[in-house]
């Protein structure tokens, strides 16, 4: 008797868990290696930092989501480095031999050249990363409300959010509206009314993954929000009191990056040419070159779609749709077939959203654009349709219906974890291993 | 014109909250100042220690819940102490002038002389200990799962709760449903039901403030959930590898501290004399001896009721009642009476309930004695009923059905805050300051 073969996939994000799922009737062992115990739902975070949503309401444990599917065995832990030359992976020391390997690790942030700026700027791609930030800033108005000199509250209600991407747009507009319409009545003294919220952006648009006429769009419900855009305005330094930009200082003890990400660091251990943002550069069938049974997926992959030349954005779509096609690239070997893997990836666009506060946001859809309250209902139907599990879809209705219907936010908690004893500056994100 | 007095109330649990409360239409100014900026439910902390509830569930901001009390100031702060002699306290560092002072601090672990023991086994009085401990029993099963030797994989699957109060009653039932009935099927290798959860109790019986019969009931219940309760077991030492009780090792590295509490240090400053457990004893009004102007409140306040002869219990409703008779003393005080205070405080036993699992409770309400379903159903109603807040409200209900009804629990994240980068023993509690 033969055993199956094994696919390890490291990391379970939309790529990773859809390639999994996709595997479900396969006669395969699957092996799923994530750092954390659940899949979370990543495009929400910013509801998490602004205190909409709990932790809870946009992850769920990676083992519950696939309990049902008997040849899936997970395991918790980093990944040191993939060994090539011997077909395993090392899991905190630990090898991990595979047949046919998927590596779908995401993205981490980039600071292009300027990791000092993380201290004053942290990102935001992980559930600690959202409730630091989410502390952080209800701490600000907190310290607004005792603060007695005028130029120290207003650095204290001055919020600025670098990176005008989708990231960036519906965190202004989500702290702008938890400033302007949620908190004023809870505070005496301070008027959170006043906050000014800056959004600034390098390039010329907001949104450069959208049409045009969409980013237009949004700058305008920006604008009519209250919030101060910048664009073609490089951000020059960032530190503990503020950020230069376009030679002004702005001070804030707020500043969140999201400019951009680039690829897992984990991915440099391959010794594979890397593209933009350190991303692999993957074959057609998103394949090692000179590795078949070796696949990069999502963030981490530098791939053009060789059907329309384009390449595939770094998208939660993006990540499911390879997951899917190299699940069906596996399926295929087994049986020695490769059809799917001599027509190549081929991204379907499903279109684009971006919330901008409640009842406004922007959708582009197939030659469909959208704006406002229709869009926004879209997004709002979307999201709770494909949010993982039963409990959180409801838990996140729940909670939608809480802050759109009342105008409050549900998680305002200042927790202390990841808060510094000293000033604005917080600890850096150290590379956090689980002690397993 | 004269200015309004000023109340000045240390601690927002339930004491603190609806002393604040209860003055909303007194002519007085009243400042709460708390080191957290929401009020905490308390008695279901053990729910987001075992994942069925989040921390937003059973938090709510202090501000938001007295957003319409006009005369109020929230302070978030520590309080370093109190100056009786300038009527003034200090806040990270500031004085705050009082009229009247109503400390209200609260509780914290009490290890009786065994602070060494705080390391392996975390206690569970803030929300930073509930989610540390639900990481921590999360991460043993992810132990387990690869833990090749049996010995150590029984290790990492042993649950030791010291002490047999409503906590550790509520907590054994908990992890032992956790591990029994909700995650058996997400895990491949180890056998979650074979988890062993120990309550150990150094009295003769489970939940000494009840009724033995109540005890014995409860007792009853838990053995017949799996649950291996050692009463009459004092435990003698506690490190990061398991526990010493009655001469036996027992191995874990999952030990929850619910053995009792101590009022809160800051109370120490107050060069009054202290009754068990450090609590301050207080007139029967409430009032510090010598200091009609300041009173203490709740777990901080040993007070025995002058009509029944019978101390004041430690819980919410003993809390919840002593903050509104102060508030009555105070507000007769303005108008030149003292029927209150002369009367003195008086506790109303409004009953007591432990819930022990999923349709499993007990319950004494005056003369009458509930268990089983019955007395679940009511707790409950109960705890619907009064938790702060609407979103709260329906929040915990669709976790409740989610956790009941479905058998899941829907907050199972291990995150990485608080956990220490090497094994089981974490880093021990910092006394946290706000960076205020």
């Amino acid at each position: 008797m033969a055993l199956p073969r094994r696919v390890v996939i490291v990391g379970c994000g939309f790529g990773g868990l859809f390639c999994a799922r996709a595997l479900k009737r396969a006669p395969l062992e699957i092996v799923v290696v994530d750092r954390n115990n659940y899949h979370l739902f990543q495009p929400l975070l910013y509801q998490v930092a602004t205190a909409a949503l709990g932790p809870a309401d946009i992850a769920q444990p990676i083992r519950t989501i696939l309990r049902n599917q008997q040849s899936s065995f997970v395991v918790l832990g980093d990944v040191d480095r993939v060994a090539l030359t011997e077909d395993r992976i090392y899991v905190n020391g630990e090898g991990v031999s595979y047949d046919y390997l998927v590596l779908a690790p995401g993205a981490v942030d980039n600071y292009f050249g300027h990791a000092d700026w993380a201290h004053a700027a942290p990102g935001m791609k992980a559930v600690e990363d959202a409730t630091r930030i989410r502390s952080r800033m209800l701490l600000s108005f907190e310290r607004a409300e005792v603060e007695m000199d005028p130029d120290n509250r207003s650095a204290q209600l001055s919020f600025v959010i670098v990176g005008g991407g989708p990231t960036g747009v519906e965190l202004a507009g989500a702290v702008k509206e938890l400033a302007v319409d949620v908190i004023p009545r809870d505070f005496r003294h301070a008027d959170t009314r006043s906050a000014r919220v800056i959004l600034i952006e390098a390039g010329p648009r907001l949104l450069p993954t959208f049409e045009p006429s969409l980013s237009e769009k949004a700058l305008r419900q920006l604008v009519g929000l209250g919030v101060d855009v910048r664009l073609g305005s490089p951000v020059t330094a960032i530190d503990a009191d503020g950020v230069d930009v376009a030679g002004e200082r702005l001070r804030s003890h707020n500043v969140i990056w999201a400019a951009g990400v680039r690829a897992a660091p984990v991915l440099q251990s391959l010794g594979s040419e890397l593209g933009p943002g350190g991303r692999v550069k993957v074959e057609p069938d998103c394949s090692l070159p000179g590795h078949p049974n070796v696949f990069v997926i999502g963030d981490a992959a530098y791939l053009v779609d060789s059907h329309t030349g384009r390449q595939v954005p770094g998208v939660s779509q993006g990540a499911l749709q390879m997951g899917r096609y190299v699940a069906k690239v596996i399926q295929e070997d087994l049986e020695d077939k490769r059809s799917r893997r001599d027509l190549g990836f081929h991204y379907r666009d499903l279109g684009s959203m971006a919330t901008i506060g409640r009842f406004r946001a922007i959708a582009q859809i197939g030659r469909f654009r959208f704006s406002g309250l229709l869009a926004w209902l879209g997004w709002l139907a979307l999201h709770i349709t494909v949010l993982i599990g039963f409990r959180n879809r409801f838990s996140v209705l729940v909670s939608w219906i809480y802050s759109y219907v009342f105008v409050r936010r549900g998680s305002r908690l200042i927790t202390r974890t990841g808060l510094a004893p000293d000033d604005a500056p917080i600890e850096q994100r150290k590379p956090a291993t689980h002690p397993l």
